[in-house]
């Protein structure tokens, strides 16, 4: 029973973007050298943020000429982009990819990215025209895809269409994004559904936090719903500002053992992503920041 | 999509057995009269177990005598039983269930009761026995079925081999325990099939800990595989001695939410019970022991 299943790092983005404590240019790279060199191919690198506002998105530019396009050894280096200026931007840092963002909520959309749905589907129509011509490919997530911190709950109707209209605009991979830990494996399901149903040629992503403790449950339901791609952050790092106590993403190595476990074949190396975790964590003054790096592998190392 | 599932708290005992600090008679009581006014029907109220090698575990008849049998009101209250001293202690008590346990490993078996695999069973088969005739009904708990920390991996063979032994043995209820945190959601439902072919006249019951994270998608799992009962221990307190670093049992609010959120039905009071987690918390030095303690349900109650 070999299955395969792909995994975005996205604790150099997501997981950094909501710590206290702001890295140096050179430890961001460093920490993505080592994520790397566990296996990661996929890697949310940058964000194309006002770092005024978002101080721990700083350096992007740097980051990303250090780095350099990853298609020469079979990577790609993602950037989140927020609106057209963000993409211009990703375009002239030589991403491999860019993430676009709509919100499924104007509540959400409106006080994260001062921008209301309707407006962030016409900036994702703009961006994917240019994407059609060059530049980064172009994924988008949809986030507060299961709850909303603002207006509660988010139907399955409004996450289908705003996948519709994702897919209408060319876009090959669209992500659910549970951005404040309020999903369960039933929906999820019952979301994956829906969203192969309304984008049936995209690949589906999701992109699950652990404020529940629901995280690597509904990781497994995606999964078996037939999803194609999984983010999670090493170390589970991040959390969300708007939702006070929430843990960051699923944590890439808990993820990864416990897909292992199950007979999926994820291509990281555990024990590196372990020794990462407590790496980053010591840097966060977040030592051992998830179950993995606390309990360790079972069975242990010989 | 109304489901149901019942869930048996093992707070008070699998819970504060493994906990550093002691309680008194009084506040286990009053831990289990917070627990059954949240609306829990059956409950590990106690163990019988020697209390010079497990001091959290004294007071076992004290607790009984107070609390007595729950037939009347509905409720059951179950006595964990090693063996025949145990179990003749679990009669006198007026318990209304015994829960016996058979380790799935010799290693497992004899550092934590002293008695081998072989041995286990002839003393299930006597306690069986006796059940048939009259006191406490009966169910079993197979521990250290997804994984032994001295043996390593189990195979679903034994597990299997154990079920079937304990079908013979005519326990109406047999509980797989993962007692150390090492199942993943895709062995759970192989198991749970397992289980089924071995004992289908049973009712399966499922244990699992969250020492690695996966604990909430092992439960998710167990139920979409047909599980009848789950266990948790609100607060998720507790833990292994023989799992350094290790979590507790699996919270109940945090199951309970995921549950609710995805259409079951578990006929416990969700904001009773994390204030529950909440006051337990405490009272063990660890405050806001669960998820849901720390970020609260969603949607945010009115």
């Amino acid at each position: 029973m070999s299955r395969t299943v792909e995994i975005v790092e996205v604790g150099p983005r997501d997981g950094l973007q909501n710590e206290a404590v702001l890295l140096e240019v050179e430890e961001k790279l460093a920490f993505i050298a080592r994520l790397e060199g566990a296996g990661v191919r996929r890697i949310e690198a940058v964000s194309f943020v006002n770092p005024r506002r978002v101080p721990q998105m700083a350096g992007a530019e740097e980051i990303m000429a250090s780095l350099g396009g990853g298609a020469a050894s079979g990577r790609s280096r993602i950037g989140l982009v927020l609106n057209r200026r963000g993409w211009d931007r990703a375009v002239a840092a030589g991403c491999d990819e860019a993430n676009a963002v709509v919100c499924a909520t104007d509540g959400f959309g409106i006080r994260n990215q001062g921008a209301s749905v309707a407006e962030q589907v016409a900036t994702l129509h703009e961006i994917a025209g240019l994407a059609r011509v060059g530049g980064p490919s172009l994924s988008v997530t949809i986030s507060v895809a299961f709850g909303c911190p603002f207006e509660g709950e988010v139907s399955e109707a409004q996450v289908a269409a705003l996948v519709a209209e994702c897919a209408a605009a060319g876009v090959g991979e669209i992500a659910l994004a549970d951005t404040i830990g309020a999903a369960d494996p039933w929906t999820v399901r019952a979301r994956v559904a829906a969203a192969r149903a309304a984008a049936p040629d995209a690949r589906l992503r999701l992109h699950f936090h652990d404020t529940r403790n629901t995280g690597l449950a509904n990781a497994a339901a995606a999964l078996d719903a037939g999803a194609d791609v999984l983010d999670a952050s090493c170390g589970g790092i991040g959390g969300c500002p708007f939702a006070p106590g929430a843990t960051g993403n699923i944590a890439t190595e808990d993820l990864v053992y416990m897909l292992e476990r199950g007979g999926w074949e994820t291509g990281l190396d555990l024990d590196a992503l372990i020794r990462t975790a407590e790496w980053i964590g010591e840097r966060l003054r977040r030592p051992k920041p998830s179950a993995l790096s606390r309990a360790g592998v079972f069975p242990a190392r010989p």
